[in-house]
């Protein structure tokens, strides 16, 4: 990696410190509208989390760590003690903005530590892991791009779903940061991205972001993708994950889970980027997932516009779980678990 | 199906022929306005083809045929070979409103046959087989309704893709005709329809159509197919047809093939319903199908409304094909056909 051009591959930034506030790119308004929305406060933040204004459950740690940043400006403490209990109440907020998002507990909990060890310096104890978060972030970011992108066949063409780019992360994404570094080392030829329906964070999302680094995706229907692995014209599906249980079962957006069984039927590999705490050893199988059901009428219209039938009833789910034996890698900061399964994972992650 | 109450459960019709006119439904503005266009020559069905206000293959033809009563009108002839000569051009303009409707042709080859054998009563015979066109329709309809359903166990779910119903035929409709028998005899509690990206013929009117006759479906984004395949509330995927090879394989909208490959996944069973006159002996395998690809932009929003970023390319095949190893069974008014292959498909078409 040490020829990959990052300024080149990776331009967007969703959240922005200044020094004063918090920057949030919207992602309701894109592709259409590039704004954006300054937080100068911990209560924006927590409510730019709840409203999706910021999204991706990395980034949502990120833009919470800064909350607590925000926070402490109202605070007066003599010790990071001191500070924790009096920031509590912010943070309680900040953790309750998005209850599903694993980061956002996970980012939360590390400012809450640090802050507890924190002798009179607390305030820039704080500043420092709130930037260390996202450097952190980062950094895994571009390392898993490199350890997936290993994986590819120069002259390859991959599909991937939804969005997990550098909008949902400090940057470079995960699933498209592999695809990033792949583009970039001459591995990847052709990117294709499913619409991702309802949300539409394939067409809306996935397409804008990547044409801002010069990479020029081909969106096609979620339906359209055996058709095209059928066509030859794939040879990887890397997506991204929202948990990863013991045994390699995988929680990703819906539609993930009918990509994995057309890669298995059509010889296409499939790869799951996600850095190391989106792994949860604690929950044994996908099994014991619980999958979101969301308000069916996202399924109703598009930008505001009716198209199904008035009066129908739909059905929701917002994700679904891709057990292991369809996974042939998952690709974490850490390195690289090839067929998982619980044996590898407990090596990995035990 | 001697109890089946055809009037309750098939209320809609899209072609209605008023002795002096052609009454046809206005599909492009389903679901929000229910609207029949009056064509009162052969150009304006012709046009009306063309611009997809009337859409599915046997709803096609049966329009052509009437186009043609329409043309007669304006023509005085001695016997029906000299008729036939004189319509020629407008049979013909008909025919190249959508080169690619095989029922088109196949219903003004009738027509065109009539025609030449008949004598001074031409315009009696032209109009009676316009008639028994729309009439056999209808009738194979029902009949595959019934052997359709007989294959359903009481209690099923079943889940459909894109419109195959009433509204693409003179009635009762093709998957949705055994859907509507399962339902009528007690064998299908729950329908599930797919809301079929791009066009949306699942959302604006496969529910449509089902509410209209007091079945209530339960949409669901095409993603969500496998997820729901993996719930256990689905045992039959029921769908129609574009082509029927010569060997079982079947092209159908986009995203059946991905349906297909699910549906063997879970052991969910898969059946392919489409009147004899789909049947292509004459192409021996999908692979000698050519995949129509439409205007990319219909991938770039919804009802008029962009959703997607701007200049992105796109690929936006219409249809696929299903191998027949995947499909359970073919069902024609003529009888059906488990586990198609090129000797069951030799026995009852060759």
């Amino acid at each position: 990696m040490t020829e990959f051009d990052f300024d080149r591959y990776d331009r967007i930034r969703p959240i922005r410190w200044t020094g004063d506030a918090l920057e949030l790119l919207d992602q309701r308004k894109l592709p259409f509208e590039v704004e954006y929305v300054c937080c100068e406060s911990s209560d924006a933040v927590a409510e730019a989390i709840a409203a999706l204004t910021v999204r991706g459950a990395p980034a949502i740690g990120i833009a919470a760590a800064w909350g607590v940043v925000l926070a402490a400006r109202e605070v007066e403490a003599s010790d990071g003690a001191d500070a924790a209990r009096k920031l509590e109440p912010a943070i309680a907020h900040l953790n309750a903005a998005r209850p599903t998002a694993v980061n956002l507990a996970w980012a939360l909990a590390r400012m809450r530590r640090v802050l507890g060890e924190a002798g009179s310096d607390w305030r820039e104890v704080i500043d420092r892991e709130a930037r260390a978060i996202a450097e952190e972030d980062l950094a895994a970011n571009r390392r898993m791009g490199a350890m997936g992108a290993a994986m590819i066949e120069p002259g390859s063409g991959v599909l991937t779903h939804c969005n997990t780019g550098s909008l949902a992360t400090a940057g470079f994404g995960t699933a498209l940061g592999v695809i990033r570094a792949g583009v970039a080392q001459g591995r990847i030829d052709n990117v294709f991205a499913g619409e991702t329906r309802p949300w539409l964070q394939g067409a809306r999302l996935t397409v804008w972001e990547l044409q801002q680094d010069g990479i020029a995706p081909t969106l096609i229907a979620d339906a359209a993708a055996s058709h095209l692995m059928k066509s030859g014209k794939v040879q990887w599906v890397i997506v991204g994950a929202d948990r990863i249980c013991a045994n390699g079962d995988t929680a990703n957006k819906i539609g993930t889970y009918q990509l994995a069984i057309a890669a298995r039927h059509h010889g296409v590999k499939f790869m799951v980027a996600a850095p190391s705490s989106t792994v949860d050893m604690a929950t044994p199988s996908g099994d014991q997932i619980h999958i979101e059901e969301r308000d069916p009428g996202e399924l109703f219209g598009l930008g505001g516009v009716r198209t199904a039938a008035e009066q129908v009833g739909a059905w929701n789910p917002v994700f679904d779980v891709t057990p292991h034996t369809l996974i042939d890698a998952i690709v974490t900061e850490r390195g690289v678990i090839e067929n998982p399964d619980e044996s590898a994972m407990q090596a990995a992650f035990g």
